[in-house]
């Protein structure tokens, strides 16, 4: 396919800049915002839009100024229907009004103007839904997620191709040995990893990829050269059992373009222990990264 | 994995079950709700919310009592976040009270309670997006989807898997070949076509797939046997390019298990012209299944 990061005049400064600038301040730490109904519960707050917009607010805040980027995961926000989204809106602008560089977990996916129709959703500036970036499911191939991919790059804004992620019932699939074609004889996860870095420029393109912490690069046949430009957005640590300091045996040389995404272990301190937890992950982050 | 179908109890009336005396009555034809921004504007409509909630009830009203299924492309909804998601739970709302089938084209997917959180905005009774079933993808792994298919059944409710889609970028994913475990050998397709009518009992279970009118089974390693009980979801005709007649060709002995998705051919027909265009291809469709 065509690179969609050519011949489009980048009228903001690009997602991967921003990113770049965000590590170097503030650090890689991303705050999950994942109002699950135990948590809702745990933290005193309704079951109901009402009660997923305070929680997320409250996420915002305490983030602001202790990490730099968060992650709403929206299927918690859709359970409640436009209400939801609406909640969703007020957490989105409350968080990008913060500063914060936010990506939607949305995992959208489709073909033609269907995808672009998801992509207009999310990264068009001025927007209702409007996020720094979106995670993103290939499984129609990577050329089928063209058109988002250029809408970022016009936008200032980033994509999150789902590529190797944490849970093991993705194993099997992600795998799989592609048998035609340019990427023939490499597994799934692997065509994806190397055509989105095909689309980056250094030093970080605006393009990432998910490869949980849980996984090893070598069983999915992903090379560490192929995520040189990329950045790499990484579930699975805390809750799924790894350590931040696995961090440089998982992505190697890649490790510099994570984003280490957190959750559970933050949101079961509740409203008034967030701060802290922040905090520490951020400082315990800082010292990984300085190894 | 385990059956999700196993072990729950089933209070409704499945919707497999409702799917084959829909087929039996109003035929195999599914009209798609996809509101384009090319079609607002053809159907003098606006490019807004309030635009794509007229377009949605109209297509409703030319529907009921012609044909018995319908599909919103929640893409086209959600461009307009929390004001688009309130027009199509109002489409929603009125094809169910219509007595449509509604299947909503969203193509979720994620894991755990994320996956379950979209399986509870989508297929639970009375919630805001109450539909009769939802497209889903399974990057993450057909057991990843356990949760949603597990509400699918409780609530008598269906879900469609992608599994060969009718894009040309997604062969090279969708072909792979899986390495370990039961499906060793398959297709990522015909792995995910084999799991799902594992699910399945006679004789139409209530887990489909989608199998795009374009695909060739054959090419895709998929065996007409593993479609026996399962519901086939089938995008591809008229725009795309292939006629109503290829139906028996493309999907064999599983041919009496497809829902014939029209979108395009109906839609530009305008808001005063779709009426007739509905009979039109109920009719066409009706001599395809009597050959």
């Amino acid at each position: 396919m065509t690179n969609p990061q050519q011949s489009s005049p980048v009228a903001h400064r690009s997602f991967g800049a921003r990113l770049e600038s965000t590590f170097s301040t503030l650090g890689h730490l991303c705050v999950g915002i994942d109002p699950h109904p135990y948590l809702l519960s745990g933290w005193g707050l309704a079951d109901s839009a009402a009660g997923v917009r305070d929680f997320g607010l409250r996420v915002v805040d305490a983030t602001a100024g202790r990490a730099g980027i968060v992650k709403p995961q929206v299927a918690f926000f859709e359970r409640y229907g436009s209400a939801g989204f609406a909640a969703l809106e007020d957490v989105l602008a409350a968080a990008r009004n913060a500063g914060l560089i936010v990506i939607a977990d949305a995992k959208r996916g489709d073909i033609g103007t269907s995808v672009e129709a998801y992509g207009q959703a999310w990264l068009t500036p001025g927007s209702p839904l409007e996020s720094d970036a979106m995670t993103i499911s290939a499984f129609q191939g990577v050329g089928s997620i063209s058109a988002p991919a250029r809408l970022a790059e016009q936008g200032g804004k980033g994509l999150f191709v789902l590529a190797a992620t944490s849970n093991p019932e993705s194993f099997g699939l992600q795998t799989a040995i592609i048998g035609r074609g340019e990427f023939a004889g490499r597994t799934v996860s692997a065509s994806i990893v190397a055509e989105v870095n095909s689309w980056n420029r250094e030093p970080l393109g605006s393009v990432g990829v998910v490869i949980g912490a849980t996984v090893k690069l070598d069983d999915y046949g992903v090379a560490e050269n192929d995520l040189a430009t990329t950045p790499i957005l990484a579930p699975g640590f805390g809750h799924q059992g790894v350590g931040f300091d696995a961090l440089h045996s998982v992505y190697g040389s890649a490790s510099g373009n994570v984003i280490v995404s957190s959750s559970r272990a933050i949101l079961e301190a509740g409203p008034t222990g967030i701060s802290g937890v922040i905090d520490a992950q951020t400082q315990q982050l800082a010292e990984v990264f300085a190894a």
